[in-house]
């Protein structure tokens, strides 16, 4: 029995590129080496990356996961623990880890708890489980879990009878406002009670709609956090466990971050890698005057730099003076190149081809979302010619309710404030603002009366009830699962309610079709709300 | 023991809709009743609907079956086998069947199989049974299964031990093509190996992009198939089990449909499904003078009727005059309301509005892109108008490859030809003309070669290979998974095949924001190939 030292991994996937990251696994081993690490702890399926999706299901992972291994097998002097697809030679296939030294795999884990809730789909895709792994190193006893399997009492009791010293916990745990603390909350709680010392290694990055918040830590069995990752970092991080102790070694750690803080941060990155990993050589996007396109400016600004981000506002006879000025005054103090394309000529172009059918039917939302639709087109058209992604900006409380223009505002490839209602926008606007002297956001943008402008002196809540009330209402329903009638008895108006509940039901057929953006709270539109389209589901009880 | 009479009742929900559901299921069982019928059997799940997807999850469903139980309970004198949610105290979920009698439950089966790949999701909402039922009722012993169970060996062998006499299987099996065929094949040979009769129910209709075929069936213990129902036909069908024979007496059967009779007649049902359960009074298309409009246009007639169809031709500058000639031609044809709307005046608006920012870049897709867009802007004017559906009318092929627009051809609620790769577009047009003395698609349609008419001159072919070698490629890529090393191996051009591949590995982006549309293959892209947007997967072994 001796001392050793840890290395965690908190490793940024390519999802599945193999080649690469295994190339950045070594590297970061490599690196590990030289801190004198005796183990390095990567993600779960950190070969291929979380999630793979029907990646997982090509007849090649096989093959190519063997060629991992043969690359791995050039690492010495370090055990590696990592995540990998196991195919069996009956075809069967695992969601695993492998304990690996001087190219020798000492040990595989195949996960038993296979999520399929929520954005999860595992059991799709491998099979469960039966058997504990420990391996002893150093005089000290490992086992090791994967992700699901931590949170399974029953699962972590078994090993625990195993008399392990310090469990491994390899993690694809999707981010969600709080989750941070949640985790480390409950496992103190768990490290404790089962007297382990557990090692949480969690990737990091964003994968189209989910995050990855890293933010892995490690816990002694007396339920001390003596190691605390940053959150959205890529970074190999040690802790050294004392013999003479008995217990890790606590290093300095990172605080945990205000909600605000902590949801814009995982905007940025989500931002950054669908960008970076896409391939694009920036964005676009219009810019309005109003508060939702100046958040995700900033948002894009701090993402991949304003060198990258092209901001363009296009005015119609119902945008105000005031949002020009703006807007401009926006663009201006984060230094982004800033157009301007009046949209008068084409809407009228469209309004005259269009009369032969229309005739003199009354002005209604056709002719507003013609506007929508007139945008939404130069900037792909921009997008196109110059090759930058079109960033759209509707939040999670329009898109609910549907008050966004699918084709118009809806274009894009990323949806920044997909998953944030709007409540919360204008926090994170303040939270940005609070970030330097000069605030990024003109103040304006933040105090005046929200507004699509696509009709004369229109406001959101001419339509709307106030956005803390359909926030609320939005949260019982799609969030907490809340019943019509439950909403009501909690005493919104009863209209308002049935109106608001209605939207959101109809409203299926847009969501489908817009852009993926990034999911931060635990019931987000895109694979975790999956509800039919034709649906006669009755609102009510 | 006697003689009975069983009704299968190929049954159609509307998914969600318990209550008019269950409404449906009481008249079919008293109808059953006037015909003497002793059981009535319907389809998996058919209280709520299959798919009902995150449904599934809402609080009340407990609440909401129970009262479908209640309206049940009027039935008498008949015994109704159902499919339901059964939730147990203690918060389980199973997909079951309840057989009733007389307002009292006989007794309740679960799903023992749940089927969790292709467009399955089982395993997210259900937990699976461990026992068998059965029951004896006139003297004769009957099981019961559900849909997969059919399908395993093992659940059948195990029923087949207890002494039933017929399994009645309940099912939600959706169509693609040539399943009618197979069930019957597959189960024919089951019958016979293990000596029973079954009664095949199946669900029938359209939701979302999975078509039901119906297609029901009854299969004597001998093999020999003496109920078929037609496909796509919502319908109560009776056999009678004649205990002279022990065997069900063959009625007159639906003759097994030809390949391209089976696939049109499943896009007309899903296309009137989606129409008529969404709530829209019709149906707008662009006709552009190409067979994927021409195809699209002659199924939404033959869905809804001409009087609710209303086609539009857009023509610019590089539209052929036999284009425009062919629309007017078929619109005519057929019967349809047609328009002409140009599209010059917009796409000049939308040049100049571009020019500060283009400057003199050399045109490219760009400018295509905005004819595309100048169209699907004109079409959702016209549905946002008069409230018509906007059909897309793009094919597999295309979307595929991505040879189409976002916000441009790409735009509307249900893409009939979705799942229909161009090769088979001709080859549904030519069967849609042959049932008809004029033949609705004017022959030039089908004849000429395909173009997008987006540059002068252009034709399909000129930047792909030709439709039956790039359909070959694609059905190798996307439906059986081969690799691009196998599918060159296979005699293909390499630079095609690489092309092709990287292709459709790279518009996973435009897939996710395309409207759905019926699924007829045994991959179709929606909730069956699940491939992530940011996807480093390199194309090769």
């Amino acid at each position: 029995m001796k001392s050793f030292k840890v290395a965690l991994a908190q490793f940024s996937p390519h999802i599945g590129n193999i080649e690469a990251n295994v190339q950045k696994m070594i590297e970061q081993a490599n690196q590990a080496k030289k801190q004198n690490a005796d183990i390095i702890v990567f993600p779960e399926l950190s070969t291929v990356g979380y999630p793979a999706e029907d990646l997982l299901l090509r007849p090649s992972i096989s093959k190519r996961t063997a060629q991992a291994f043969e690359q791995l097998h050039t690492v010495k002097d370090i055990v590696m623990v990592f995540g990998f697809v196991n195919t069996t030679e009956d075809g069967q296939r695992y969601n695993s880890a492998a304990v690996m030294k001087d190219g020798q795999v000492l040990g595989v884990y195949n996960k038993q708890n296979l999520p399929n809730y929520s954005v999860f789909d595992e059991k799709r895709y491998f099979n469960e489980g039966h058997q504990h792994l420990v391996f002893e190193y150093l005089g000290h006893k490992f086992g090791v879990l994967i992700c699901e399997d931590v949170w399974s009492l029953q699962t972590v009791q078994q090993l625990a009878q195993l008399n392990v010293e310090s469990v491994l916990v390899l993690n694809a745990s999707p981010y969600e406002v709080g989750k941070p603390q949640h985790r480390i909350a409950t496992l103190q709680e768990l490290a404790r009670q089962i007297n382990i010392h557990l090692v949480y290694t969690n990737q990091v990055g964003g994968q189209d709609d989910l995050i990855f918040d890293g933010s892995s830590f490690v816990i002694n069995n007396t339920g001390d956090v003596v190691l605390r990752a940053e959150s959205y970092k890529e970074q190999v991080y040690f802790i050294d466990y004392e013999i003479e102790n008995k217990a890790y070694k606590a290093v300095t750690t990172a605080p945990a971050l205000d909600t605000m803080a902590e949801i814009y941060q995982a905007l940025v990155m989500a931002t950054r890698d669908y960008v970076e990993r896409s391939g694009f050589p920036g964005v676009i996007l219009g810019l309005s005057g109003g508060i939702d396109s100046a958040l995700t400016l900033a948002i894009a600004v701090d993402a991949i730099g304003a060198e990258k981000v092209q901001a363009v506002m296009m005015p119609y006879t119902y945008t105000s003076q005031i949002s020009v000025e703006d807007a401009a005054e926006q663009a201006k103090r984060m230094g982004v190149t800033f157009g301007i394309a009046e949209i008068h000529p084409i809407v009228n172009s469209f309004m005259q081809t269009l009369f032969p059918f229309f005739g003199n039917s009354p002005a209604d939302t056709t002719e507003e979302n013609l506007q929508a639709r007139a945008r939404g087109t130069l900037l792909m058209g921009l997008s196109n010619k110059f090759g930058n992604l079109v960033l759209s900006t509707g939040n999670k409380s329009e898109l609910s309710v549907g008050y966004c223009t699918l084709y118009g505002d809806m274009v894009g490839g990323f949806a920044v404030l997909k998953d944030v209602y709007k409540t919360i926008v204008f926090e994170l606007a303040k939270y940005r603002n609070s970030l330097s002297e000069t605030p990024v956001i003109p103040e304006r943008v933040i105090t005046r009366p929200p507004s699509a402008e696509l009709r004369p002196d229109q406001k959101d809540q001419d339509s709307l009830p106030a956005y803390d009330v359909l926030d609320a209402i939005l949260y019982a329903y799609i969030e907490e699962d809340q019943s019509q009638d439950d909403i009501i008895a909690k005493g919104f108006d009863k209209d308002v309610v049935e109106k608001i509940i209605k939207l959101v039901d109809r409203n299926e057929y847009k969501r489908r079709q817009g852009a993926i953006g990034p999911r931060i709270t635990s019931r987000a539109f895109s694979r975790e709300r999956r509800y039919p389209i034709v649906n006669g589901w009755k609102a009510g009880v």
